[in-house]
């Protein structure tokens, strides 16, 4: 990997967000840059991994890390997989067999700005190097348990896109179960992979993982909850992508199956139980949990 | 991963081609069945990694390990992770963006048989299923080991499709040279991972390793060639494939460039090569190197 020219003034807390996404962003170009692709290839995943986002996954991982008593930056080799693993599934799923979207983040879709072969490629290459960038971890049991957590996560992600757009669900699940059964695989289990590998970063004790867990499992929910309500209450410019979408194709989603009142009371029961796992956890760690505490209420009201 | 009733009779010598291949294949499907996916899923990636196909990377993975000491046995975690591999490119390099192929292995090909979105997440999850194989080898160093070449065949086989089919090579490589970067990516490198992986699972020495891998390099550029030879000279129901494709394609293959006496003779001067890898190998092996020189012959005459 390229060398990081990082001074220390760059990180006085390693708390703040966009210090934080600024230098997994630099780190996340350097390890593309040091692939050797060739340039269209290069270019596609640069365009699809650093092109607008919130690194949210690489932001979970961070603060998971500081919150079990990490440096935060332990964690950024787990916080690139995680990226690429999410970057690689926007890229497919955008694609005219799937979704069929033109827009992401404000920007043309990646099967739009190239072409439909280099996306499918590129989001495969993005999938293989999730792996890489996990194994590559200086601590090879470390590596060894990210890439298992990176496997869970993934494997699962797909399990959810599968229930959510082409079946599959158990017959006997009410519309409660099947959105859950959907969403913790779709959205939460990478979430919670992010958050679980941040942890294992900073060398977790058993104790703290779980909690990290319960952590990530409610706002990996709660995140997808209110993505279903920005669906229908947002605007293109603040969500960045076309809406309304999920209603026009009779998908089944929070405010579709229970109304938007009841989804908002699941988002703020969700946040409270994040919140009071964060509490336990502050019990046994020297880490801060404050940063994560934060995290997850900028999720109660928008969504990467 | 579900236990296998093997009797010792199955494996008298544990060289049989068909016998190796039969309980690559039952530990294949144990290990698919063992993650619990939606049926659908399920049977998508059943059909593509069983469906056909002579588990020529498994095969390689176990004979490597047998021509380096090991019980041949040994590798199976390496050769379902390159079977998987293999066939979720075969899935992806099929569909109507890439090569849009209806016959695969004499069958409908994934997309055909099921649908496209279906092709496009099945395959994306053998690509990650892959690493699970890997890194659930029993032994932790072999498992990390096994991930980082199982990234490095994977990364390069990506690499040599874009060559292949988008461009992107150096402008100033002759025919041939750039015949050998599409090919050495998008064939050789995960056969030659798949012999890397078999010899580093029964613990090779550093010169043991170098010289299966000269072994692979040469045998992995003769198979490429030898299946341009095949899209010319077979037969569909020969290859299993639709044929003369390539040549329609008006893309860049040994016989278009070098003509077909050339090919052929690159093709014997690689088995040639091939075959002193191994004649040095037998010098500093108590294994036995007879079942990959049997393979490495196959490869002259047959593509999988």
């Amino acid at each position: 990997m390229l060398p990081l020219s990082v001074h220390h003034s760059e990180h006085p807390t390693r708390t703040d967000l966009p210090r934080v996404i600024a230098l997994v962003d630099r780190k996340i170009e350097a390890f593309i840059d040091s692939r050797g692709f060739p340039p269209n290839l290069h270019d596609a995943i640069i365009y699809s991994v650093l092109g607008g986002g919130k690194r949210l996954r690489p932001a979970l991982a961070w603060y998971s890390s500081l919150a079990c008593g990490g440096s935060g930056d332990d964690s950024a080799q787990a916080g690139i997989a995680a990226e690429l693993i999410h970057a690689f599934s926007l890229v497919h799923d955008d694609l005219p067999a799937m979704d069929d979207d033109d827009l992401r983040r404000g920007r043309p879709t990646l099967h739009k700005h190239t072409n439909e072969p280099l996306a499918i490629l590129a989001g495969d290459a993005m999938l293989s190097l999730a792996y890489e960038a996990a194994q590559e971890h200086e601590d090879d049991q470390i590596a060894h348990r990210l890439s298992a957590e990176l496997a869970q996560g993934t494997r699962a992600m797909i399990v959810g896109q599968v229930y959510d757009t082409l079946g599959g669900l158990p017959d006997d699940a009410s519309p409660e179960e099947q959105l859950e059964l959907i969403h913790r695989n779709k959205t939460g289990a990478l979430l919670t992979a992010s958050c679980r590998m941040g942890a294992i970063c900073a060398r977790a004790s058993d104790r703290q993982l779980e909690l990290i867990t319960q952590y990530a499992q409610a706002i990996g929910l709660q995140f997808q909850v209110v993505d279903d309500l920005l669906d229908i209450e947002g605007s293109p410019e603040q969500v960045g992508k076309a809406l309304g979408k999920d209603a026009a194709a009779g998908k089944l989603t929070y405010p579709g199956a229970l109304g938007v009142e009841q989804s908002r009371l699941i988002v703020d029961k969700l946040a409270e139980s994040a919140s009071q796992s964060l509490d336990e956890l502050e019990q046994s760690t020297t880490g801060s949990i404050e940063p994560l505490r934060d995290l997850g209420r900028l999720l109660t009201t928008r969504k990467q």
